[in-house]
């Protein structure tokens, strides 16, 4: 993890090593100018990884070879011999609770030690500390916008800056309030809760109601198995009489994708409903599907929109559930979750309240992990404030007064809400 | 790596395998819609990193019980055991030369094999290119607005999405045409030429030229060390004579900095000047100190400005440059190198070029990594198009038409040049 710095870092520390005063006592806080999003607070976080930093910072052998072929050919031979035995053993770095509220110009990392090390320090620990910072408090945004009752979903694994920064994006969310993310990886390593439906590739794979296969699916309380596509398109008939829409609309690819995923999926029935017309293909597909699985005794889950004026769609697909629900006496049908994703950010969060949407759950990507109302949370590293005079034989930038820990009370994560 | 994907796609990949369709051939296809950065171009880059991750694809037993412990309760165990035995070996993947010229709509990573897996690597694929070829691309644009004379460096480690965005940044503004990184692992893991200068915190942690410790510097050539302290005093008397500013305007903190710095790197010695007043304390302290160093026989290397009009303080610096060389005898030194950073953008670079700046090297960081202009490429993941009808037995998603090579040329990073 040493060599996780930048350049300058190193030659400063040859400057101090060389002046004799890399053991001079120091200290440095860790915190942002401004608040990030044009907004009050944000939550502290990476500060676990910060702490991990220190345990593994150490220069390998080979660190300090490629040091040598960097640093000036001047650079005397004890400067690597002292690298080399370097650790992070007498610094101490004192932190708020990963995930408090914190806010500008209040130091929420500090660290104190030998003045080389809390140099070199310095980019390290911001790098691990601002993103996870910055998402975190983004995550939060979104939570507070959408209250406390949304599930609320990170996908943003292909918009990240890679895989670590993917993995990053979906720890640091889950602390500032979302529920799941789409991330497996994510989930396995922090034990995030991972959710996901289906995607358009999927339903448009199939193309006709021949293609699926297996047909068919046992009741729920056991018995012979029913040929599910048939007992699909009876239900179509009827769904489509009822809502009053004409049965060859709805495209029968979608269908029959509807139905190999309820046969696979018997008991977490979902269904993407944009990939044709929702009003009349993909809504009476789904209600036919999830019908026939009543049939045999099993609930769907729900439905997931990806396109379109979302908070309209949403309320018009409950009032249609509600009449699926009220008319084939099937109460649980009304409360299927409506999902919905495409590009959701906060002023997509607050239409949704605006127009008194149904949405049940949102996935966020994008605008969640690229954070692009302010890419940068833009922290810095600096000796504490309030300093007029150097303390006699120590370095200005780094001489270490008593701070006082700054009052931040922790951020709890319950129920993925933020309590602010 | 296998892991590194979206629940969904293994929820597909199930619905696949039970369908008996896990194995027909598929194929997709890797592209972004619209140019990033309204511009009309991209670089594609990351495509090594999907080769590798070809590779390594396959699922650990701990993946395995990992993903049996979120799939649904009905999945089968034959299927995680057909995971289990998963890999890439039958995927052939084809892309463009890493870092060549891209454009929108034209797939760019193309991607044969088992439905299964294509269907599997898609967000892994996603997530590897993505950024890569956003953050070349972007480096790019720089490159091409700095001219191709201009050094530039990238220097966002601390604004980056964590340490393996900052490394990913680092890997592909090289590609993009940068010449240097700040950051060390970069340059270690990657053979990427490091540069560093100096930053404020140590010209701050210097308050009086008693501090300067070593205080001597034998000649290049040999000889009796010579105390520089007292060789760059007597200079500051001159040049502040010549540049007619009061000798008690410059800083002795700063100077102490400099000699400090002199000392320890008398063959790479570089001032920052904006700690204090560039004008009447960091230029004639820096002066001082290269002329010192002149008189025993090195030569300084460069300045740096982080803050204010960089261009114009850049012709002011010249001046003075030429005038002390001009006045001392020393030829090289208008030839100093002139460095600035501090938040440089595409603006920033229109602006150095209207003004005529004497600029030669610009750091670029937060406007580099976090491509702030647009933080996502939105790229897809696709079959092939033109496909009306779906082939014979194949899932119309996936199905594998002859493709077309895209006719685009290699894009050659010599002299860090972009040779459009």
């Amino acid at each position: 993890m040493a060599p996780l710095t930048d350049l300058y870092q190193l030659t400063m520390a040859y400057g101090h090593w060389r002046a004799g005063r890399h053991r001079a006592p120091a200290a440095a806080e860790l915190f942002f100018r401004r608040g990030p999003f044009r907004g009050s607070f944000a939550l502290g976080a990476g500060l676990a990884e910060g702490l991990r930093c220190l345990r593994a910072f150490r220069f390998s052998a080979a660190d300090v070879a490629y040091l040598r072929s960097v640093l000036p050919s001047t650079t005397e031979d004890a400067f690597f011999d002292y690298l080399a035995t370097l650790d992070a053993s007498e610094v101490t770095l004192s932190a708020v609770p990963e995930g408090s509220v914190v806010f500008a110009r209040v130091p929420f990392l500090q660290v104190k030690g030998p003045l080389l090390v809390v140099q070199l320090l310095e980019t390290t620990l911001l790098c691990l500390v601002s993103y996870a910072s910055l998402v975190a408090t983004n995550a939060t945004r979104f939570r507070l916008l959408a209250g406390p009752d949304m599930k609320l979903m990170e996908m943003g694994l292909r918009r990240a800056q890679g895989p670590d920064g993917a993995l990053s994006a979906s720890k640091y969310s889950y602390i500032g309030g979302f529920d799941y993310t789409s991330n497996v990886l994510a989930g396995k390593l922090y034990g995030i809760p991972v959710r996901g439906t289906i995607a358009h590739s999927f339903i448009m794979s199939f193309t006709s109601l021949e293609e699926v296969q297996p047909r068919e699916l046992p009741p729920l309380a056991g018995g012979e198995p029913v040929d599910l596509v048939a007992l699909a398109e009876l239900w179509l008939g009827q769904v489509c009489e009822l809502l009053q829409t004409p049965p060859e609309k709805a495209n029968r690819g979608e269908l029959a994708a509807f139905v190999s995923y309820a046969i696979t999926f018997p008991r977490d029935f979902q269904g993407l409903l944009d990939t044709y017309c929702v009003r009349r293909s993909g809504l009476p597909n789904f209600c036919a599907v999830a019908l026939a699985l009543h049939q045999l005794g099993y609930q769907a889950i729900g439905v997931r929109l990806d396109s379109g004026d979302l908070a309209q769609q949403s309320k018009e697909i409950r009032q249609v559930l509600r009449a699926c629900g009220a008319h084939f006496q099937v109460p649980w049908f009304e409360t299927i979750l409506i999902a919905v994703s495409n590009d959701i950010s906060e002023q997509s969060l607050e239409e949704f309240s605006r127009e008194g949407s149904e949405i049940d759950m949102i996935g966020v990507g994008t605008n969640l992990v690229t954070c692009p109302l302010q890419p940068s949370l833009g922290c810095v590293y600096k000796p504490p404030l309030g300093i007029e005079r150097p303390q006699e034989g120590l370095p200005r930038a780094f001489s270490s007064p008593g701070w006082t820990t700054p009052a931040l009370s922790a951020f709890p994560h319950s129920r993925g809400v933020p309590a602010l």
